[in-house]
Order: structure tokens, then C-alpha cells, then sequence
């Protein structure tokens, strides 16, 4: 395959104007439409309007794209557990504040994060990160287990139980959140916080 | 393709001993696995060891096989929003009732709700089904709005938000809910209730 010109935005002949971070961008989007075993390089060449070596000057192959999504998604979700609001105060608020943060996470990196969650364990690469997806699940459920320990959290519910259905709510957004469409970030995490905290039923 | 013996199950040799709801639960089983567009219905008879003549006795293909699936699952959801609890009192514990029975009917119907949960809408059997998951969002929806009208529902919170929010927490079992694994249905069921309407927070 040899270099063709992209067709949607104008671009010096001859460069292929991609950076590591537009040619990932590029690549999650093919991976999430077509599904990442069903995207060869030659696919992601034609999408890119790349040769096939113009992307190996970036990467090794579509392994370490997909390793270098995962980690993006998976790197931003880690990072909030070491933030303040996640590591200082009553353990019920540092819940809430991850959860919250979660929220803005799944807008922020929309694509890397649907990726992430579509993983299946396919290979090494998939397995490590599902690995550290149910890492980050084990931090929940420490949390929501000492939340309810300072007696915080709704009496009789399985810590484990809660760090699922919290994340069930917030990775529902991948399936409909649409970024300028309707409700704004802020608004879904707010609601996200009053239902899951607060509940829905005004007593 | 000639009709080969199933290699899992004791069967009478030349007797297919399927009924058409065994057979859709094979089926639902190999879409929900391979993706109903990577299931040719040379893949559908192999793993049923029947020929597709055979298979063609019961359906007229795997569009048909889809069909049954998807409204296997939309109709049990549906015949919840008839049931008296779903139609008569307060809007809030209608709404609460709502979502404890499509948890019920997910952990019943799990294979078929899957598969309804991830249709994209390539074809015209698909998009009716989508058409009818809109519906029942709006059912939801209506519910959330009667009962904020009630003010019985948290203020300042958009009724369809509510909705996808609370489907959001129960479509999430798809992914984690594996049956005798863990906690009862009935735990599921109190769990998502508790936490999306009294909140998690002890007040």
C-alpha cells in the first residue's frame, strides 16, 4: 500500500501530519467502530491515509496501539486514587469524590475508556488490563468496605456489590453519552452523585 | 453440510431433539459469543450438529432466530409495565417497582437481554427492536417525570437522565452477573433499589 492523501482535511502532500497522540485517536476510533480484532494495519493504513511503514515509524504494530489506549484510559483512572479527595477524609467523601472524577475521566477520554471496557481478555495485552481494571475495582471496594466501617454506607450491602453498581452506573455513559448533547459533564456527574448517595426517592 | 451428531449431549441419532426455544437458546448463545454478523448459518448448524435444512424447518434463517431473541427479551420487559405494580400508586414505588422487576427479568432472561443490549441497529429487525427499547426508555422516563410531578423524586434532576442513570445500574448486570456466582437475585434486586433510591450515604 502507498501513501494516499487523506480525504478529509487538507494536508501538505507528502506529510503525514499524524503525532503519536493523533495517530492513537485515529486508530481507538477504528478499533471501537470495527472492533480491534476485526482492524488489520492495512485497515487502519487506509483510514490513516498512511503507508503501513509510516505507522511503524510510530509504533510496532496495532498491539501497542491498543496497549497505548488502554494505558491512557487506564493511567487517568489510577491517577484519581492518588488524588487528595481520594486518599484523606471520611471514606464515604473519598468514594464519592472517585466516583465523581470517574465521571469526568469517561467524558474526558470517551473513546480509550469504551475501548478499555470492551476488552475481553483476548490476549496478553487485554489480560494486563483487565488485570488492572479489576485493580482499580479492589480500590472501590476497599473504599466503600471502610465507608461502611465508619458506619457511612447503607447498612447490609456488600461493599464488592457497591463498587459494581457504582461503576455500572458511571460506564453506562459510554453507551450514551454523547459529547454536545444534552445534559453537560458536570450535570450527569451531579445527577450520577444525588442518585447513587443521596437516592432518588424523596423522603 | 451434512447433518453431524452433537458431540456435548446424548441424542438419538438422526433426531435433531430440538424444539424451536432450544434451539433460539443455542443460537442466542453463538450470536452473544461471535456477534450475530460473524454468524454465518453454516456456523449456526455446526454447533446445533444439525444440517441447515433442518434448521430451516424451525426458521427461515438467522434473521428470524434474531427476531425471536429480541422479542423474547422486549416483551418480558414490556409485560412489566403492565402489571398492577407498575400502574397503580404513587409513581416513585411504580418506578421503584419498574426497575426491581427488569432486574428479575434480566438475571432470567440474561442471554436474550445480552444480546438485546448490544444491538447497533444494521438491520431492519435490529432498528424495530431499538425502536422498542426507546419506548420502554420513555415508559421509564414518564414514570421519573410523574414522580418528581408527585415530588416524590429528588428535585432538580432531569427525569430522562433518571432513567438512563437507573438502566444504566441495571443493564450493567450483562457484564458481571453470572448465575450461581455470588449474591441471589433477590440481593441484586435489594442492592440496586437500595442504593438508587435511598443512596449509599447514611445519613
Amino acid at each position: 500500500m502507498t501513501t494516499t492523501p487523506a480525504t478529509r482535511r487538507p494536508r501538505r502532500p507528502g506529510r503525514p501530519g499524524y503525532d503519536l497522540d493523533s495517530l492513537l485517536a485515529v486508530a481507538v476510533k477504528v478499533f471501537n467502530d470495527k472492533g480491534y480484532d476485526g482492524t488489520s494495519m492495512d485497515v487502519l493504513a487506509d483510514r490513516l491515509g498512511l503507508s503501513k511503514s509510516s505507522i511503524y515509524h510510530h509504533v510496532s504494530g496495532k498491539q501497542e496501539l491498543l496497549e497505548l489506549a488502554l494505558n491512557r484510559a487506564l493511567n487517568a483512572l489510577f491517577a484519581v486514587t492518588t488524588e487528595t479527595g481520594a486518599t484523606q477524609g471520611r471514606y464515604i467523601d473519598r468514594l464519592e469524590y472517585l466516583v465523581r472524577r470517574s465521571v469526568d475521566i469517561l467524558v474526558a477520554e470517551l473513546p480509550y475508556v469504551t475501548l478499555l471496557l470492551r476488552v475481553r481478555g483476548n490476549s496478553t495485552v487485554e489480560r494486563r488490563a483487565l488485570a488492572r481494571r479489576r485493580e482499580f475495582d479492589a480500590f472501590v471496594s476497599d473504599l466503600a468496605a471502610a465507608a461502611a466501617e465508619e458506619g457511612d454506607l447503607l447498612p447490609d450491602i456488600d461493599p464488592a456489590l457497591v463498587a459494581r453498581l457504582l461503576f455500572g452506573t458511571v460506564n453506562s455513559l459510554i453507551e450514551w453519552y454523547r459529547p454536545r448533547a444534552g445534559a453537560s459533564p458536570d450535570d450527569i456527574a451531579d445527577a450520577v452523585i444525588a442518585m447513587t448517595f443521596d437516592g432518588l426517592r424523596r423522603t
